[in-house]
């Protein structure tokens, strides 16, 4: 299984996935410019560690090992000078790339020293930005679009995303990534920041065109908020409609929705079925009011979507 | 056992014992005040992690794993930034201690985390400084001594050190450290930085008077260099002067010293019975013209020291 995305969106999908399978393989979103990570990049000259960071965390185990590990990966220190906010997990990844010389094999390093119950790759081989077009909703659909760069800013200014790209527009893929998508049975995109953890993958061409050719089959886990700045106010089919005009020939197996956020079940499932996927409709939220997935509802409805269910029997998939 | 001590000396020492046995306890001179151990005293308020690091990279078994760990505690980061010069391993420390709030549950966790042969431990509860009376030599005995403060002033400061003082006088010993004092078979002082790694020691009042309690047979391990800035043109018996000068009652076993670094071995023979010590003479260099001690000569060594050998049979100790 491989899972693609970024923050605390794939921290969620791998928090559900690594209680089915320790053979996981997670695919991580390498734009981060804020934060410890934007300081790291612009200091040291390498990847922004802190998505990476985040998806090893989501894989330590749930024993009194694996949670001292991820506590301590996620440990920010406080202080009143220069190491104040930097994430120890970052800084173990990025002296570990240090000290070996190579990406993968000191991220490999550092998920055998915690015990990650699989492996995280960067999609990209390098650093990238992110730059967003962005119009103004207020001032009608005909208004110019602005241009926004980099990740925080994007993940923050006001207005709607028209369009996103990468930059460079054409970055090298990690050929591992590539190689597990390839070789994966279920490829899962999303749930995550829209157009900053999730569409970026559809942006890297090697890895997108592994994404459309792969046999895996394909599953699409949205969000359980619109309440982010990137994507405020949009519904969940303006989510899919987005997805689409970043990559109009990917399809989709299924669709993991979460029904008490969705406006319109309706228009969302004639969507779906556009895309060539099953829609599957499951609490998989905390259900507090807050965007927070529950690991153990998300891993069940994963289930019911690789392993089919009862319920389809004759029925909807609803 | 335990072994007391710091920085290169105290590695050295525990790459030989740790050959030997897999209940070693090292404590650990924390008044360092140099480099990213000084950085990180004065940013987050905290013990001088720099010799506890290097304990625990020497305690790291020589497998992948531990050879990994260890070169990831010592690897320092390299940037135009901030985090230049930083070790990992110090780093590493200061987060456990900030995550867990408690300084021997945090060095008890990196010890677990890496796989230590043993516990390292602090001297102290509280960081220390170090300040010394220094006279130049070269204006003759008469010379008023001057006072230098700070270990890192102390070890390169030109002149001899004629005392070495604590700032606090009085500071709290850790407690698990003296009750691995009283409970040991051996303890063993040195080689190290004589005044600024082996003498702090003798200086915390509870640690000092378990060392001098304690039923554990003692060792003195003799340095192989009088080069360093704080011991400079000293001899072997101007070290163990210097140590009876601040410990007058402490008595020792044995003392472990190697024959092509001392010059008077008659006179050396009678200081140790005049300290109860047996003196064993055993080249424990790399014999390379270095200070550096060879782990498995200096384990044969204490293997000679604590368990006697054929060669004691009706003939001196040499």
């Amino acid at each position: 299984m491989v899972a693609l995305g970024g923050g605390h969106g794939l921290f969620a999908s791998l928090s559900a996935l690594r209680l089915m399978s320790d053979r996981l393989t997670a695919v991580v979103t390498v734009a981060d410019d804020g934060g410890s990570s934007g300081r790291l990049r612009a200091e040291m000259d390498v990847l922004p560690p802190g998505d990476l960071r985040m998806a090893l965390s989501a894989l330590c185990d749930d024993t009194e090992w694996g949670r001292t590990w991820r506590d301590l990966l996620q440990h920010r220190f406080h202080s009143q000078g220069s190491l104040d906010q930097h994430a120890v997990g970052n800084l173990l990844i990025v002296a570990l790339w240090e000290l070996l010389g190579d990406t993968v094999t000191g991220l490999d390093w550092v998920g055998r020293l915690l015990g990650a119950r699989g492996r995280v790759l960067p999609m990209a081989s390098v650093p990238l930005a992110i730059e967003a077009d962005l119009v103004d909703v207020a001032a009608g659909p005909e208004a110019a679009p602005h241009v926004v760069r980099g990740q925080s800013a994007v993940a923050t200014a006001p207005g709607r995303v028209r369009e996103v790209r990468l930059i460079p527009d054409d970055p090298p893929a990690c050929p591992e990534a590539v190689a597990a998508v390839d070789a994966a049975d279920w490829v899962v995109l999303g749930p995550g920041s829209w157009f900053t953890s999730v569409m970026p993958h559809l942006l890297v061409p090697e890895l997108s065109a592994a994404l459309h050719r792969t046999t895996a089959r394909r599953c699409l886990t949205l969000n359980l908020s619109d309440e982010s700045g990137e994507t405020h106010g949009m519904t969940a089919n303006d989510h899919l409609s987005a997805l689409q005009a970043h990559a109009p020939e990917l399809r989709f197996d299924v669709v993991v929705a979460d029904p008490t956020v969705i406006e319109d079940i309706e228009q969302l499932q004639a969507h779906c079925t556009a895309l060539g996927a099953r829609l599957l409709l499951r609490q998989v939220g905390v259900g507090d009011g807050t965007a927070r997935h529950d690991a153990l509802r998300l891993a069940a409805a994963y289930r019911d979507a690789f392993e089919g269910f009862l319920g389809d029997v004759g029925t909807s998939a609803r």
